[in-house]
């Protein structure tokens, strides 16, 4: 956002969480077959981080219950970053188990959401938190573990999230042992202006060890926000293939910004994301066709890429 | 899109171009009863400028044949800034003999779009602009006299259009008599980072003179564009109720940023925009009742309002 300055733009990592919060939101189950055709896709059109499921009880979540074969198929292939959500201590073993590369935990700024999401409180969180960290050392694994402040921006339930309590969560879980953090507009509350003060406050904070940003777009705002937080120096987001997910207090409401979309607005910005926008398309066409019942959403693979987009891109 | 400074945020105006540049690319024909509805209650629900049509021939667009009867009733509104878009020293003349408040002529850097869309070049665009001036001198006039440039930013035929293009029409037809002039990214090309660029290149040439943006979300990028220009000082900025226009290019796709989703992003940022939200969104479902058949966008309708947003302005 800076005027336009004599340094490149910088590398950007897009994080594909569609196989994760895309499918535990809608009701279609992805055969574990074709969600390995997807991991296979999104690498080959280059995509390098991938969230593959979440260690839960498969009866919570039955869409994400073959979590463990699709992480041993994601651990197949060279250069993914392949990661899991676990809500808790239990999770984190199993990914460990499984040799996940990064073990995600959500963690809720709202008090009432985390109670409603993990049934615990943001606190006890923290404490799980640090007996994963003593899991994952005892384990001696190289599996990296990143929070999550979810509902960051505010909270459906709750309303308003002060930012002193994020802030105060960031530097407890970091303390308990979490190796980064990132920040979650779960609900689609956050607008770039409190994205820029947030970002900015929580830097202050956890330095590099912020290092993610994951927008819903469910009241459009979410390229803006991402665009906010790149101002910040982020590079690194979240984003779901056809941005399924949806919202569950919102039905038809978008839910994370779509993959191609954020891909194709870093792209045209001239930040490199590894990622072939055209082969990325052809997956989405591939994928949504598997969930026909299932709102899709995005931009880009309607009203087609720019004639003045960069063809190496293409 | 700077570190949260003392400095309160900027007033913010958001243009309704709805009336003309949704309705011409539509195929539903709204009665003028209608279109003089949607402007009253559009100036109850808090805008102050609109853009009412466009003195075309009707056969052109039919749409738009009620031009001047709208304008007369616009006009009967105290503090409703009236603006209706000519193509020509003709359409010029009638909007002068109507009183239009504001006359907007569109004028492409694209040489390509300039002659499918007004059969002429931009350097003859810039010739007429010069007569235009001079028809509103000599009729003692006050109306002001806006040029976009139109295809700013790349253009479906063309393809890439360059900045020296833009910028040497923005000094021609400051030179010609123009009283303002703003920037479009008519076929949804733009991207934030050449918003910034272009902007702020063209603040140095025309000042003060830059006081508009108009952002076609065609590959959703519309409001991170809004945000950076934003950014430059920029606080003007054209949006078409539920996002209706379309593309002709581009079947089914996002035409204008959707009025109701912009000021959702500005007063959540904390801009006052004089608009009441929820007035604005009960106004977006009659208009949207009128035409049945059309595809229309727009994203804060459909999952509401956030907890979090200021009841001053719900």
């Amino acid at each position: 956002m800076s005027p336009a300055s004599a340094t490149l733009p910088a590398a950007m990592t897009v994080r594909e969480v569609g196989l994760r919060d895309g499918l535990q939101s809608i009701a279609t189950l992805v055969p574990t077959a074709h969600k390995c055709e997807w991991i296979a896709a999104a690498v080959a059109a280059g995509l390098r981080e991938i969230e593959v499921g979440s260690f839960v009880p498969p009866k919570l979540l039955p869409q994400l219950a073959d979590t463990a074969e699709v992480l041993a198929y994601a651990k197949s292939i060279p250069g993914l970053l392949a990661s899991v959500l676990v809500p808790n201590l239990r999770g984190a073993e199993q990914a460990l188990s499984c040799e996940a590369d990064l073990i995600l935990v959500p963690l809720s700024a709202s008090h009432a959401h985390s109670l409603a999401n993990v049934r615990k409180t943001p606190e006890d969180m923290v404490l799980e938190v640090g007996r994963m960290r003593a899991a994952r050392d005892s384990a001696r694994s190289a599996a990296l573990i990143e929070v999550t402040i979810s509902t960051a921006f505010g909270c459906t339930m709750q309303g308003e999230v002060k930012a002193s309590d994020v802030l105060r969560l960031v530097q407890t879980v970091l303390d308990a042992g979490a190796d980064r953090v990132g920040l979650a507009d779960t609900v689609g509350y956050a607008n770039p202006a409190q994205v820029s003060r947030l970002f900015e406050q929580t830097l202050k904070v956890a330095g590099s060890a912020l290092c993610c940003g994951h927008f819903h777009d469910t009241r459009g705002l979410a390229l803006a926000n991402v665009l906010a937080a790149m101002a910040l120096g982020i590079h690194r987001f979240d984003a779901s293939l056809a941005g399924i997910g949806g919202c569950p207090f919102a039905p038809a409401a978008s839910g994370n910004v779509a993959t191609e979309d954020l891909t194709f607005m870093l792209e045209a910005m001239g930040h490199s994301t590894g990622i072939h926008l055209q082969a990325l398309l052809a997956l989405r066409e591939r994928v949504v066709g598997w969930m026909p019942n299932e709102v899709t959403h995005g931009s880009i693979w309607r009203a087609g890429v720019p004639k003045t987009l960069s063809t190496a891109n293409l």
